[in-house]
């Protein structure tokens, strides 16, 4: 598939109108088709272009989910759960139309249990307004992908981020979720337990699912305590490789660093820029350290100890919260930075995953890969986790660049699967790597087919997405 | 279901004979249908009655799984993966005849990527085994579940065990599996990456599923730094409540507690008869630390003010590996001391699991309970996970004693339950807890059969075990 190119799916014309004129009846005002909603309801942060539904929904309870999901598969009316919308990969595009619908309204902190280190939210939460909540309580919730992200988008996703290399994913932080499946049925897929051996693991079944197995309407995800202390800062290497190889030694070591992020010297130059910031432009690790007092201090003297041995400088401390805080900022609007640097350029977002060991050659090879195609194209990357951005900045109406931009990104993807590594570490399938997919997972690909086919026989649920099934 | 009483299924005699007939020609002397071998592959270690197999084979390879599978599948005859027979819950039986597969020539520790802090494995590898092979490499694989058990069969248990509340269960420590499949497919269940978004979590899927999904022939598996520290102690408490809050406090701490396990004072009289130890009968917490030798004293330190609010004793430390052996082996041995304690009797497992906060009153009424019933049922858990162990002693002759157990079983289960927890932590559904996997899941149920009748439509994968299918 080229970069622009989107399948195309066949509407059921007949079962959308009825069925937007079912759901008027009860949504009143609440159901809405204007234009301009309907593309906020496409994508919007994407170089992937919009595929809009006919209809957006505002749905505010799990209720009314059900009877969203009802009419539709009575009318066999596609239906696409909308969150933020800062999907990367196609997650809230329409191919073959249908009803939006949207969440945001659920977005009820239901219960925090201090004792359980854990909380009950509904999904149109976002992880700051969370963390607002939970500011007295000595508890945070730590997955942080960045954009601010509803939680229910950030478990179908199986999202993570800066520091999930301490924290784990969406995949370890979600203990139980309400869910509306495709039949209109609402299942509970856990007890609010650390730990369960009953029965098929639905949990992990839906979360990472994109929309494509149902609707979640309510999740319990596990909090964490406010770390004693925390601290930031840079350590600046004069190789890529360099960095890659501290951070394979302080994960080996098992060093419980909550963030290591590493930024190439294009990055560094790119956020200087846009964020007002003056490091040397060189390969950077951004760090942050959790822990009691001691713990840090050991910590860090561990840390500095291996950036020394690989060619690393003295780790660069920012002291006040205030500059920990435009440190993370800056790392955050990365991606504002990058389109910044090329005016009128698409990032073509890429999400590569390899085993840490692979990880310093990984990159090494797609910089390289990237200068011989003369593409401009940094990389920021969640290095503890052996995952990468490097993001080619395309000027779209440039076919040329466009083409040297997809032969980059298949190559990247078959280079990270070859070497044990996965297409997407975050991002998710979307539409974007359906191919990749199959080539990953093989005879895995035809398994997730059946699951999808036996949970959602009419193919309503955010048709399109992650996995497709042979009539 | 009374807990001597075990479904009837059909048997399909042709296909059964069949099947062997066409099995012996591969297998020849490897495939075995004396009455002694047909038993050691039924149960031995539960009070759940054996159900026989009708032949055992025994593979080395995936290929030959693959071709057991297939003819099986020709034939339509019921399969049943064997490790080491450790399951509790009927997880070897054969209620319909069939193929029991031994899988314990599949012994190869593959590779350790050391960089990775993983390791692929055979599923025959026993976790003893691994962690001798591991030696001298300064890594380890956590997961004890006490049974000396294979890593395959750990993971179709979803197994975990004293060291949960640290290093997570089998769900977070099976990265990737080689799967055969009832079609007779192999499947990669994932990258070899620590995180993924690239579709459905086929790995989470079969973690936990009893072998009623597919045939495990090999893990990559996560591996941990050998801590530089490791101490072990004894806590004593006046009450079984005082040592839950204890854990309680520890955990909402965010203590890294390697081991946090509660014997209840007649737990406590039977250890101490059984393996010659000299313990206070009283609520008792097994404790582990681990970590650098700071971080050592600092949670030791922390975990002693936490014991003293709420009346715990002071620390007795093990200060020798031999002594810190001794424990431990005491713990593991537990159930063989519940045995010597009432000859003759059998020993009913259960694996309640509730959320922590429910923890303390989960067990004051169900050892009420168990008073109240007039049963011998000592207690010994996991309780860092909100996971116990009570397990009642039966004369199962004595068919009063039989229906109070049975009766004190349906209780707890449904207590439980209502705690927001569930009927098994660790040990998994198998035969013994059908009727309250549906409880628990509701509608959850009926998503599992599905899934299972979409990769498994002839039920031939372990039938009878974990969740039905109507036909």
């Amino acid at each position: 598939m080229a970069l622009q190119d989107l399948e195309t799916m066949s509407r059921n014309e007949n079962g959308i109108e009825t069925a937007i004129g079912v759901l008027k009846q009860r949504f009143g005002e609440r159901l809405k088709t204007s234009k301009s909603l309907l593309e906020q309801h496409a994508h919007t942060m994407t170089y992937i272009p919009s595929q809009l539904p006919d209809a957006v929904v505002f749905a505010e309870s799990t209720e009314e989910v059900q009877h969203v999901v009802r009419v539709c598969a009575d009318y066999k009316v596609p239906i696409i759960p909308f969150g933020t919308g800062t999907s990367l990969e196609g997650g809230v595009n329409a191919p073959a139309g249908g009803i939006s619908i949207d969440l945001n309204s659920m977005n009820q902190i239901i219960k925090v249990n201090a004792e359980d280190l854990d909380c009950v939210v509904q999904p149109g939460v976002t992880r700051e307004a969370l963390n607002d909540h939970l500011r007295d309580t000595g508890l945070f919730f730590p997955i942080d992908p960045g954009a601010n992200a509803s939680l229910g988008g950030m478990a179908a996703t199986r999202a993570s981020g800066t520091n999930a290399v301490r924290y784990g994913t969406m995949r370890e932080n979600v203990i139980s979720m309400k869910v509306v499946m495709p039949n209109g049925d609402v299942v509970k897929t856990a007890a609010r337990t650390r730990k369960s051996s009953a029965g098929y693991d639905l949990t992990k079944l839906l979360i990472g699912s994109e929309g494509t197995l149902g609707i979640i309407t309510e999740l319990t995800i596990r909090l964490h305590g406010v770390p004693e202390r925390i601290s930031a800062g840079i350590c600046q290497f004069e190789t890529v490789e360099g960095a890659c190889n501290a951070t394979i030694m302080a994960m080996q070591m098992g060093l419980p660093m909550a963030r290591i992020e590493l930024l190439d010297a294009l990055q560094v130059e790119m956020i200087n820029k846009y964020s007002g910031l003056d490091y040397r432009c060189m390969p950077t690790l951004f760090l942050e350290f959790h822990g009691t007092s001691d713990g840090v201090n050991e910590q860090v003297e561990l840390f500095s100890e291996i950036a020394e041995t690989v060619g690393g400088g003295v780790i660069l401390w920012e002291k006040t919260t205030e500059a920990r805080n435009k440190l993370w900022k800056a790392r955050h609007d990365a991606y504002y930075a990058m389109l910044a640097w090329r005016t009128g350029c698409e990032g073509i977002a890429t999400d590569a995953c390899v085993p840490i060991s692979r990880l310093a050659e990984c990159v090494a090879e797609t910089q390289k890969d990237a200068e011989s195609l003369n593409l401009v194209a940094p990389v920021i990357g969640h290095v503890g986790d052996g995952n990468f951005h490097i993001t080619p900045l395309v000027m779209m109406d440039d076919k040329d660049e466009v083409a040297r931009a997809e032969e980059f990104i298949e190559r990247l993807n078959m280079r990270a699967i070859a070497m044990e590594g996965t297409c997407t570490g975050e991002h998710g399938i979307g539409q974007g790597k359906r191919r990749f997919l199959r080539i990953e997972h093989g005879t895995g690909a035809d398994i997730m087919a059946s699951i999808k086919k036996a949970i959602d026989p009419d193919n309503i649920m955010n048709p399109g997405k992650v996995v497709g099934y042979q009539e």
